[in-house]
């Protein structure tokens, strides 16, 4: 596992010309963790020197299956703007938006629904799969069979080129691109611009318990603001080779999280590479590997806990840079919101 | 057949309390005909002297199939207006919107879709006969299958307690009352409020050709801004009693379009009675009886048409109705709209 930053792939063969936008975001539904922070956060930083960037809080979209408990999303919006800022997300140079507060997303979703087939969005993989993994079966919300709409609005209305997403997301912004020409084609003109998947080579940050994927639901995080405590203990718990049962005996480096985080996190790779090998001969403790581990997380997190904390005290400020952000964002959409209707013959006025 | 201003039912088991409030309109793809004026222009402007009348131009909803010629749409927004004006609707009496100038009946669409499932959406029976008549089968557009989400949007955003339709529109307005009670339960408070549909006693006005609607798309339409000469020529091809082939033979009036059209607007009925007795015993040719339609035809649609011609000329004056309108109809719902988001979490500032 490298570096994400300088790491990541375009997928989608749509070359985009001129200056680049990003679109990314979060389902505001919980704190952000390591996941997080390697799969996106870091990558981020660094792409808010290189391009416009919009930093999407979708609390709609998160209702999609939370309607039974909307405060959890309305909460998190908070949480999760504090991790970006807390991450080094810098306000002034990435656009921090909140989805429910541009109206114009939601226009143009719904002038995208009639840009897609109803059995064209059932074949969408990523939909199909989603829909496994949460039991829908027969009784998806329709908002969920839509989504794909929603996030060729999302994409289309700050005419971003470039959007981080997993593997598993390609479909979608193949969707997205597909909408995108077909509104082209009935506008008879280039209003709204194709997007590339911008898909990170490394691939996800397993759970503290060795399951492939970190996630809220599995109780397997690391979180941002993890306590110094919350992170002893986490690495205690964390699975490393079940074979290496003792200190004499070959260890094995894969699936191990120890050292998987380890090559994620520690900035020391020539003392990793000597730990690494030792561990594979045998003679090192798992005790050692997750001490040298424990204090590579104290020490990269202990900055971003405390500066949380800090921003956390002034609610006010954090609600500040959402307003503005959200503001900023706005002008853009509504932009593309009218040439989008302009174009159907829907201006008036 | 008689004047349908006195003879709307109310159906659907909800009673609405307080003023009532009615939300109309028509889809925007050609000019209005006498089967429009039967079936509802007629009692709108009965309507507006009783209640508060919400009268929109479903543009958007219009583009739903029609995606190949928005144009088409954005031309006969204009000319419906203009049809309303000219049977007696009072710009001062009831609002004029165009729905696609309103983004907050988007915004409801968008999140009334996470309150219906998929499979429920494809239970309606006017969407499955709405689907088979278009020969849509799986290529649906998404937008077509969620417009009962669309349309309990257009409904509740202005509260509305009364919706006029047809007999084989009822099972929307419960959809859309399901809508209104699934989002009032999330909310925990009555903030949608339930409506009944009016339907009109009176059947559907049969096209110029005998057959069972007056519809553009099967060109057996009287415009409401038919000329003399196209009333004239529209008389003469008239279908009346196929058996009735000398003027000597006994007449059948079931089916008889010239006399359902007489009874639908003449205003002599005695002397209507008399002509449909004579007809019956024979002895009265189909000549008489079409001469005297086409007198109260003319009569009737005289002071329309002229009345149209002369708005025609001054369409600021249209469009500035429709500002209007619409300026007064968005503030309605986005007032509703705030609500809905503040009772899903998503006001922030």
């Amino acid at each position: 596992m490298s570096l994400p930053e300088q790491s990541t792939t375009e997928a989608v063969a749509v070359a985009p010309k001129g200056p680049q936008i990003i679109l990314t975001g979060d389902r505001p539904t919980g704190p952000l963790h390591l996941g997080h922070y390697v799969g996106s956060l870091r990558n981020r930083v660094e792409y808010q020197h290189q391009f416009k960037q919009f930093i999407m809080l979708a609390d709609s979209q998160a209702l999609t299956d939370n309607m039974d408990d909307t405060n959890k999303v309305h909460r998190n919006v908070v949480e999760v703007a504090l991790d970006y800022l807390a991450v080094g997300i810098d306000p002034a140079k990435s656009t921090i938006l909140i989805q429910s507060q541009i109206p114009e997303l939601a226009e143009l979703t719904f002038y995208y629904l009639n840009m897609v087939t109803v059995a064209r969005l059932e074949r969408n993989p990523t939909v199909k799969t989603e829909i496994a993994l949460r039991g829908f079966e027969r009784d998806i919300p329709a908002g969920f069979l839509t989504y794909p709409a929603s996030q060729a609005a999302d994409i289309s209305a700050f005419k971003a080129t470039l959007v981080p997403v997993g593997e598993d997301q390609i479909p979608m912004i193949e969707q997205t691109n597909e909408i995108v020409r077909r509104f082209n084609r009935i506008a008879d003109k280039e209003i709204l611009v194709e997007c590339k998947a911008l898909v990170p080579d490394i691939g996800r940050l397993p759970g503290i318990d060795g399951k492939a994927k970190m996630s809220k639901s599995l109780g397997n995080t690391i979180n941002l603001g993890a306590s110094a405590a919350e992170i002893t203990a986490a690495v205690k718990k964390l699975y490393t080779d079940p074979l290496h049962l003792r200190v004499e005996d070959p260890g094995h480096l894969e699936g191990n999280v120890a050292f998987i985080y380890l090559d994620a996190f520690d900035p020391e790779k020539d003392q990793l590479e000597e730990m690494k090998a030792h561990y594979v001969r045998g003679g090192l403790g798992d005790s050692i590997v997750k001490k040298r581990l424990e204090a590579v997380l104290q020490e990269m997190l202990a900055p971003i806990r405390a500066r949380r904390e800090e921003l956390a005290k002034d609610k006010g400020y954090i609600m500040q840079i959402l307003k503005e952000g959200t503001m900023r964002a706005r002008e853009v959409a509504a932009q593309t919101a009218d040439e989008v209707k302009a174009a159907l013959g829907l201006s008036y006025f």
